[in-house]
């Protein structure tokens, strides 16, 4: 397999997009990418995108994107796997490059969710779950994030002050990031006075609702050596790992078994371990999730997720700073986008470019992100050669 | 690049499957692959499926299918290109193997289409058409292939018997089929009076709505010829191409200029010109669409596919038989699966366990998969060694 590394990132402010469909936010991230990595044509396109026929009714984005991109008639791949489908685009299209079929290669996410054409967006999102033994009777995912918060204070005594604090750190972070939905600060009492959504979880504990996009150059290393002239990020880790889908199938609610996985394959194929991350993006879909992930991905010790978010260990500035753009609490969650805007806060900060929010010394990365309850997971780790 | 050959495949009886749900006919058909390559593992896999959200209110089937397969954690990805789905499953399940990243990988296709949660299928469908310029003024799919029948006749004189004699030839075909959906012998002048679709379309001009699955096992070609005890089938050509999405965006509404650029990609990656081709699966979802498209193949001059059907070269026995499994019209089209069908055909054939409708010393086939009115074609040739 060739090396491969990551030559130009593209991204537009998240939001509520009223006055831009699918194509439109696609195509402005992708030209982005493609300006910032100077180059004048791609090989192959991959899509990340969750379910562009429930929320817009509209499938087949590989005609209609590579169409409206006027990059026609590249080959070009829509790939989905629910909430992990940007990161899932990112390690498809890794593979395509490693394997020798194409050099330049367009890796796009985008979701367009505040059009909801007939169904709602909370029915859309569902479809990760298992729609026979979960979705029918009544669970969406909030709920089954409750259902893994409370599994989690039981057992290891986290607290909904400790929940609260990976908002608060999140949106600290998104304050400092001028393309986030909801650069605002919060505090903790605003977190655990915010409305109820599913016992334990309320609003501000739960990621938005948003349309985005984001978009990545992939090229050989060799190639991007030459070409770039900025630093090149290689993607030295790809682990890719799926779990039961059903909540209620898992022996231990607590934890995400599918990162776990994906993780022990991208740290042994990047040779590097835990201690030597310096900054990881993860999927903070509810805040209860990203004290699961990073015990999965051995940042902490299983069930201490929570007092190192409270200590500052997630924080910038501290041991391992966590989800520095804002995450997906407060930059947004455009489902099929999250993946790949991970792939670009880590190329930003691995290049020094993160502005006010930039990691020191930042030179190994790793992202995170997940489908369903953990039902996918897919893990990278980069490096600035 | 390593070699990729195909050493299983499986697929179950299509039809209007009420009894089983989509993981259900899926697991069915993978566990007949699995069965038919003799391996007691697969290392990852890739779902075609177009609208899975759609038809059953289900994303995320990469957790779904593994899991129910019982071969979690493995990884999965889940592709789509409308009706092309099952095709670029094949294809990224090819880079895969081709990449070194897996050895062994289960590529399936699955569509469950009669149980349509709330929309019809005709809109599910639709969204592989452009939603804001198409589908929005109320245009479907038989009406877009309509208009392709029309200006093939205008321009080239194509008959409404040729147009007919397609689908009598795949029924044909097909009668020979013991999994299609529809194996019944028909007439030409029982497809000229059937009832109107979209002039000059008529009911027997269409493929119908199917739930099936099919499913087929990838290894590198040395560990195939090691492994395999049946004859192996390498995979010489791979190409895959776009187009505009909407037909309106076309100079020329006779040729499918996705499949004429995936076959040439194709062809030159396998060395072979159509003359060499001794067999092939192409995308017939309407009569009007294998006359366009054996003309983009090479198969036929452009302009002449509707004789050459009508002179029997594309049915059994002819000089290049086409559709012999009966293809999308009478085997079934559930529109992720077509494209993995199409290689079992082939494989089937090549192996020479094809039984009655067996292609005499058939050693190089030919699969041409397409999405929507062409705006993503896929195009794969095999070879036995």
């Amino acid at each position: 397999m060739r090396d491969v590394a990551i030559i130009g990132v593209g991204m537009n402010k998240w939001g509520e997009l009223w006055e831009s469909s699918l194509r439109d936010i696609f195509t402005e991230a992708a030209l982005l990418a493609i300006e910032d990595a100077e180059v004048d044509h791609i090989d192959s396109m991959y899509i990340g995108c969750m379910s562009s026929g429930l929320f817009v009714g509209q499938e087949h984005l590989s005609s209609l994107l590579t169409d409206y991109l006027g990059m026609g008639p590249i080959p070009a791949t829509r790939v989905e796997s629910a909430c992990s489908s940007g990161g899932l685009a990112l390690r498809t299209g890794l593979i395509d490059v490693a394997s020798g079929m194409n050099d330049i290669v367009l890796v796009g996410g985008v979701e367009k969710m505040t059009d909801v054409s007939v169904h709602g967006a909370t029915f859309a999102l569902s479809t990760a779950a298992d729609q026979e033994y979960e979705v029918y009777h009544g669970v969406t995912f909030p709920g089954l994030y409750a259902l893994m918060a409370r599994a989690h204070m039981h057992r290891y005594g986290t607290t909904r002050k400790q929940l609260a604090q990976v908002a608060v750190k999140n949106h600290y972070h998104g304050s400092m990031n001028p393309l986030a939905q909801y650069p605002q600060k919060i505090t903790a009492e605003e977190v655990i006075e915010s409305v109820m959504v599913a016992d334990p979880l309320r609003i501000l504990d739960c990621s938005p609702i948003t349309d985005g996009a984001a978009a990545v150059i992939l090229a050989p290393l060799d190639l991007a050596k030459k070409i770039s002239k900025k630093p090149v990020v290689k993607i030295i880790g790809s682990g890719h790992a799926t779990d039961t889908i059903a909540l209620h199938s898992r022996k231990d609610l607590t934890e995400i078994k599918s990162t776990e996985r994906a993780a022990k394959i991208a740290y042994e194929m990047a040779s590097k371990s835990p201690e030597e991350i310096h900054l990881a993006e993860v999927h903070d879909c509810f805040t209860i999730a990203e004290i699961c992930v990073i015990e999965a991905l051995g940042f902490a010790e299983k069930g201490k997720g929570g007092p190192a978010t409270e200590h500052g260990m997630t924080t910038l500035g501290g041991k391992i700073p966590v989800n520095t753009s804002g995450g997906l609490k407060s930059k947004g969650h455009p489902v099929g986008a999250t993946g790949v805007a991970q792939a670009i806060e880590i190329t930003k900060q691995l290049r020094g470019e993160a502005g006010e929010r930039q990691v020191k010394n930042a030179k190994v990365g790793l992202t995170q992100n997940m489908g369903g309850s953990g039902g996918s997971s897919i893990v990278h780790i980069m490096e600035v050669v």
